[in-house]
């Protein structure tokens, strides 16, 4: 009997850190960081993990658009499946009814995403490599073949894609070994949630820069003031050797974002991030062209490869922030890993959230091992909350995230966290005030 | 007692017109045109109605969208969502944990829409007006008020949106007057879908052309070849004096669209209608260049305002083609209607599909009354199917739209065809074959 996708098992899982201001930002005060966590199971038992990143209310409907996936999947061999992963994707992000509901945006591209990092998940335990090491030791070609071209086709043809995947072959052996001894970079967003009163910050932006840290991110869009007071008080503790990142997460019109990076510039700015829709490209190179030096940074709210091509040919953006959930998973992220390198922008994945430094990191290493085969200005990010709920958590030490070794994707939750979490049955929830 | 919104009555309505291949298109080749349909209840026991439109499996995570949308709504008092139908809006779009499953995108952003919109004809049936004689009645401050400028403050200041709007005054009501005699024109699409035979083509165009229509859309992306063929055909069949455009619906990379439609621009081409994907402007703006004079629509699948912001700003498109329920809903098209004024893009609403002529005509005529003030080079498209299931069908009588007198939006399905066609229980699904 041959081994197929038989069912998936999908979960509403939320945790509840509106209570204490974790992960508050401009846009978004309140969240309870979610999951629409997805088991994809075979018929001899196996399964991979991935997930919809959510910030509380409405991850029942990324579960309903989860659950819409899996008459695609159910029945296929695991075997053929694994054999043309480029394939597979397509199978999913070309499904015209589920298509309409997008195009390539929103809930149910998001979903088609988990499952495809689902079955990338399971690939890699059943290679017994970590996903960083399984796509790192693919051919250039059998990457290429990963990525969906169309709409790609007057920037990115698979020919260059091969080209930019086959010059990252040098000095890869050794990039590994060095990813192994000394991790990748990361920087920190944990010290300034917006929420969080002066004091914390200040506090935690000390504790950082004594962990190792040296690139720190702020929250901003509090109000011109608020915003340059907290990023003057972060400025004088540390000093001026360590990077200093903020973060508007789309709160602010494109010339009050002109004005106010301009003002904030004054101390000492690396990027500004989502500083007005993520959708608006040519919003986005007119801030870009007033502000620099100051990089402008977007890509956890970029829908897909279609937009990503224009703010990174355009000369939009300075800094490249992928996301493994935003997407339609692995795959169309590679295809943007691809684009970054050809216009040479460094990628810097966004990771605020629950989950997404556990499988993100593994797409900054196989950039640096194979892709962009760089580490110049490329840190991933990093918050310090929320991994403990993971089989296996992320590790940073001295401001560096540790190669995993484990086999998988990072994205499988502890069984006992998704039940205690579960929406609204679980004990978190049926037994909170 | 206040009257308060009390609850949404959400039905999953799928009509199985892929039996027939009506709707089939180059990249849908068998739609069953679906509406996640909403009925907006209040506690005095009134009503309005609104839908999501897709084309059938995954109509159930557009259901779980719109449910979504209910704890927003619910509670309110409706007199006060009335006078202030502007913040009832973006209180929708604006919702935080709602907006990070888009933003502005997708599922939940059409089903804002839906909820909006049948607030919209919950308020026009209180007046006893038509939606778009309650919207062209507004003053031009209280139209203006309607929108959300969020991300519109490069572009479009709300001062600069009353001028638009009060330049429109002069000469509204004969205007109105003309409009009530004579319609407003249609184009058709009925004559081409992409799964229909030579034989079938050639005799709907015949019939459009004698029902008056002097303006014919095909559906192409069948290879060059086929196309090219379909074209000549239709051309040689109607003569020189009918318009004829052809939809793509996203079928090309960018280089292949300048390619083809060179090619068919030697049979006479109006407008090609997406051409490649919605969300890239640039290509848009590339192959606009190339094919001139043939102009460049889209937006069917544009996601919001900030997209049609750039595709218009920029010249990438040469016909604006809004959607009844794609956007946010009224408020959301009342921003792009004033957006394609400014940069003087004739508007012509995309309406193929279940229900979305019965509510559009009614922001087409809202436009030609208060925001362009103009019927020239403006047709909004006409599909002659699905309307016996609405209370108040659309109609259409030699190429040109009725104004309806019915109070109301026109999203009012009958209740035997949301009964018959519910999915999966309704009789139309329980007993096919």
């Amino acid at each position: 009997m041959k081994e197929t996708f038989s069912h998936f098992e999908v979960h509403d899982v939320r945790f509840p850190t509106s209570r204490t201001l974790v992960g508050s930002d401009a846009m978004n005060p309140g969240p309870d960081y979610s999951a629409a966590y997805v088991v994809v199971r075979t018929s001899a038992g196996d399964a991979g993990h991935g997930f919809v990143f959510t910030i509380g209310r409405g991850n029942e409907v990324a579960v309903s658009a989860v659950r819409a996936v899996e008459p695609l999947v159910k029945g296929l061999e695991v075997g053929e499946v694994f054999s043309d992963m480029g394939g597979f994707a397509r199978l999913l992000t070309h499904d015209s009814p589920l298509h309409w509901l997008g195009p390539d945006k929103g809930v149910v591209h998001m979903a088609l995403g988990a499952v495809v990092n689902a079955v990338w998940d399971l690939l890699a335990r059943r290679r017994g490599l970590p996903l960083w090491k399984l796509l790192a030791d693919m051919s250039p070609s059998e990457v290429a073949d990963l990525v969906d071209f169309r709409y790609l086709g007057d920037t990115l043809p698979h020919a260059e894609a091969v080209e930019i995947l086959e010059r990252a072959q040098v000095g890869k052996d050794q990039r590994e070994q060095q990813l192994l001894a000394q991790g990748y970079p990361a920087y920190t967003t944990s010290v300034g949630w917006l929420g969080y009163p002066d004091e914390r910050v200040l506090a935690l932006a000390s504790k950082a820069v004594s962990a190792g840290f040296r690139h720190l991110k702020l929250k901003v869009g509090a109000g011109p003031e608020r915003d340059a007071h907290r990023v003057k008080l972060v400025r004088d503790l540390v000093g001026p050797e360590v990077l200093l990142s903020v973060d508007a997460n789309q709160a602010w019109e494109v010339p009050e974002a002109v004005e106010n990076v301009k003002q904030l510039a004054a101390h000492g700015l690396y990027w500004v991030e989502e500083p007005t829709s993520p959708d608006d490209i040519a919003g986005h190179l007119a801030i870009a062209k007033a502000v620099a030096p100051v990089l402008v940074a977007t890509g956890e709210h970029v829908a897909n490869r279609v937009v990503f091509k224009q703010l990174l040919a355009s000369g939009a953006v300075g800094v490249c922030q992928i996301d493994a959930c935003r997407v339609a998973g692995v795959n169309e992220n590679v295809a943007i890993l691809l684009l970054a390198t050809k216009f040479g922008v460094p990628v810097c994945p966004h990771a605020g959230g629950v989950g997404l430094s556990e499988v993100v990191q593994h797409l900054s290493m196989f950039d640096y091992l194979a892709v962009s085969a760089s580490m110049d200005r490329r840190w991933a990010e990093y918050v310090d909350h929320l991994h403990e709920h993971f089989v296996v958590p992320a590790r940073v030490e001295q401001g560096r995230y540790l190669a995993p070794q484990e086999p998988g994707s990072g994205a499988e939750m502890l069984a006992s966290s998704v039940s205690t979490y579960t929406f609204p049955d679980g004990p978190a929830w049926r037994d909170a005030p």
